[in-house]
């Protein structure tokens, strides 16, 4: 089998990182790359590094064309741009994988007030699986359309799932201090952006206001059906790649305290995710650097001044975007879960 | 006037920063640069980028030349060998300025049970003033001993110490998630930070084990009063210099909520320091860069999630560490505080 | 004395360094932002390291209010644009140091066909003194319009010029591989210096076509009384600051070979710049990091391979625009060379 | 078929990009870590990032071992040691391809003049074939021993050799500026590779000196067969990694002039280069971001200021050192010559 994809949105860097990705995946390959641009570049004229590695030519989006010759289409518009594309492409039969923000939360009005913008398509909206996979296989064989989580929560809901759900930890009182290197932010040049102003930088950018917040939240409290409320705190580091959370947790009243409750806690990960082929428990303090160009998150556990501490490390283009959407389609066609992505 | 000074330990970036910075500085000159080592280098010789700023050829730690030659002495020696110098320069009539942990933790059962060594000058321990001039000006004119503080201390004291001692947060759960640029790290090259190592990366390195934690708590503890409990995290940031501390309270249980304790807040930070030239209070978010090479803090106060958070940066080799020193120095020498430091 | 001074285009990094440098200059103080914006922002608003540093608002640029509160204004605006200003201001009897590209090239026609506009100031440029100051310090005092070299021109000229006046280098075949700190690209956000893209990347962008090439080549051909060609290749840096030069020249005839030739090449460069104070001969290779935040050009020189090599490095908002205008100021006001700038 | 591989010498960068690359080869597999150390860990202790991706724990160097288990090593020991094994190894069986520089000059009284010992395999020096396959492809097929290439010599090779080859440039007066990302310094933290030495930094570190100039001129020697002078200027650049050589060379008298020429050099390489998988001609500027992570060479070429210009760049971890070595191993057991390289 060999699955042929569009990549809808062709000229950012999660495009960028899914057309590497797939160049390398033994069942999948781009057939197609849309673009709402009016000039229409060769892929690598846009990415120099694609040179001899994607020989494909942006065409318009035509989703008839798109369902004759592809399978499967990654969608990588800004949101509300998303949600217009997906039905079509849905209604022409082609299975989609949405990147954006338009599918991740699935109460509409919930949306419209994070988004700032009426859901429009919440017919699908209600069939829509949330892409993460650690936490969502059962449902990605055969699904037609799957919300790709965004980065950040990627990292904190792999963090903090488990303890939740085990009761180890409160489900409020969550502080989840995040870092973000800049691609993270897109590839659009913008004056905080420039070389000279973000090296050697490093600022928060938002406290308890991030969109990821509530997505978070949703995931969180889905899994152990009682809300859960977290205070989302992101910063920006002066990398390319990788998100770190370090998470702030209330223990539950009858966690053992000192270095076994630290034990037990690991237990708790190892156990959680021990059939799960991009999830890695350390001993040691995970490292941005250590997940770069891979689909990992890296987590490990402390006990310390009366908090859980746990930290989440993942390459916010591959495990936090590309990568995972890729993993998602490999679940949505029932072929290898780790297939172009080792 | 013009104050003459040695520095004892000039071969590593704190004494680097001392002499360029002693360079501008209109009352003092460095005349006396008092090494450790075997091999007495040109300081030209040891840091390329002093060739033309300071003329001077190290030599041996003497102290009855310091004393001939110097009105102050800056140790930048690890700790318990600074306690070995601090009490013969004492002795012989030098003022000192110690860099180094010997006199910060003022009880010397703390000391030994951080470091891990009796205090063994335990009398100039009890004179000695605790150099941060926002809250201790005014015991350090005529000061003799100075214990200049540690970097991550310096902005964490400054960004707690207004709300506690106005009793707007609660003096315990507080957690401060702070990042250190590698300067801080010192100059001697370590596996770890070996630049591939470093560059690209970020991690923590410590959850309530640093031995800044008790430092900051003392002081905190001494402004108020009553005990007070931090948990401290601290991370490597790729960058050469600046401490950024994201610091996250408990407010204290008759805070206005919202927008309008935000604004009471930083109301309370304005009055606090409204004299002291070197704090700024943002209302946007500080950032490491633009404290570099300066002997500012600036900090910005946020309430959201329930918590009040607090930004605080400086940069580590300035007001948290060879900055701050002079700082002392000129109030300990009754010159101008900023003098050499804008 | 206290010179009052204008800065014409205060939104730059030149002009944020201006003002830096300024703040700290014992006889002169910015008394007039001027910018061509609508919006006039404080200076601290639109820098917000400036805060506590400076305290002045923008204001339109009115030639005579400036002629009424300033001695000497600063113009950092755009070339064509410069030379609008340039001479209503002379007029108006304000010294002008002009940090454009404007009345750096002495022939009209030569500045035509480089910038592809023609002169419009013929008659001021005709008195312009090209502001290098090792070079023309005789012209300096008393000029009322100096020409602020390039960041390039002034690392190349300085490392070039003594074995050219020496007759020591052939006057052509000069090859100049040059490397810049991503600060020289400017502020302007533009999507070949996002983070992202500059940040680990290392490229050429210029094979003999940037208009720096004949500036470097005017200043030398006008010492030498005999035309000299180069060729300027200029790369981006991934760093913030700094200029780097490896210049490769062909011997003269009858240099002496070997290591003889090096110790003769680097006697030339100390008795050359003997008495100036911001040039540094090194027997070590030049670091851009080493004159970071000074106005030093580092110089060293090596024979090898049939060429003669020499290093040269500044740092390119220092030396390379702001340092230098402010040493070109100090000497037309007849102020000590140095002030404000060790 | 899969190829059982032994890495010897497992704790360097190089060791981990093979481990990394190895990874993903479809018809080879690591299955011996030979390491000369005391303490044998396991390779993710030695390297982190490797946990889930490498289970094995180094092992002693014990040939008879690596020949029952391995058909082919990598050897990544220093040079010196490397010859110590290679004659052990190789006549116990193995297969080698030498990623030191014992085996990569041909004439031994050049290799002692160089690397300032004696060969002490002289027999197997002269079967050893260097393995740049772009040149070389013809004798690797069923090679015993292969001689890796350095990083510089092998992106300077691939840039001039096509000229050369065709008599378009002359064979002396070629100068290399080169510039490499720290990685290729090594693995052993040192003073001046520590973070903040070199963050923000950029220097050369040698003219005519390093020892992969005499490695360039054998090979450019051997290609036509006329002697071949360099002079080879290396330069430290702050990224982790990737070889940038700007090279300029005298054009052949008979060279057209102008754009034209230029035109027709593009096409030589084009020509030269046509069915080689992993050599990019590029009519834009190539840039070391490029080819991270890949074992392309990215090419462009100029005409300018009397010189041909040549721009090289590789990823010094992958074509410049252990990608390399992989191609080199497919082509020496008749596999696909880009397994495990796209």
């Amino acid at each position: 089998m060999s699955i042929r994809v569009a990549i809808v949105g062709p000229t950012g860097y999660t495009a960028l990182w899914l057309v590497k990705l797939l160049a390398r995946h033994p069942e999948a390959r781009v057939t197609y790359l849309a673009s709402q641009r009016e000039q229409l570049p060769h892929i690598a004229e846009e990415f120099p590094e694609l040179l001899g590695i994607c020989d494909l030519t942006c065409r318009s989006i035509d989703a008839a064309a798109i369902a004759r010759e592809c399978d499967a289409a990654f969608i990588r518009l800004p949101h509300v741009a998303a949600m217009q594309y997906v039905p079509v492409l849905l209604e022409a039969g082609v299975r989609v994988i949405d990147l954006s923000a338009d599918y991740r939360l699935s109460d509409p009005r919930k949306y419209e007030s994070v988004y700032g913008h009426a859901h429009t398509d919440t017919a699908n909206l209600a069939n829509a699986v949330y892409g993460l996979p650690e936490f969502n296989a059962a449902k990605l064989p055969g699904a037609r359309l799957v919300a790709n989580p965004g980065c950040y929560p990627t990292a904190a809901a792999l963090a903090i799932g488990p303890l939740l759900a085990k009761k180890l930890v409160k489900p409020t009182g969550i502080v989840i201090n995040a870092c973000s290197g800049i691609t993270g932010a897109g590839r659009t040049a913008k004056p905080h952006l420039h070389f000279p102003e973000m090296n050697e930088a490093f600022m928060c950018y938002g406290a308890g206001t991030h969109r990821h917040q509530p997505e978070i939240e949703q995931t969180l409290t889905g899994l152990i059906g009682e809300e859960v409320r977290t205070l989302f705190v992101p910063h920006l580091l002066p990398v390319d790649r990788g998100i770190h959370e370090t998470i702030y947790m209330e223990p539950a009243d009858d966690l053992l305290p000192g270095a076994g409750a630290e034990d037990a806690l690991y237990d708790v990960y190892e156990a959680a995710y021990a059939n799960e082929p991009f999830i890695r428990i350390r001993l040691g303090f995970p490292n941005v650097k250590h997940v770069r160009d891979t689909n990992y998150c890296d987590l490990a556990v402390r006990v310390a001044g009366g908090k859980v501490i746990v930290f989440s490390v993942i390459d916010n283009m591959i495990k936090g975007a590309s990568g995972q959407a890729i993993q998602n389609m490999n679940l949505m066609f029932e072929m290898e879960e780790t297939a172009g992505l080792k």
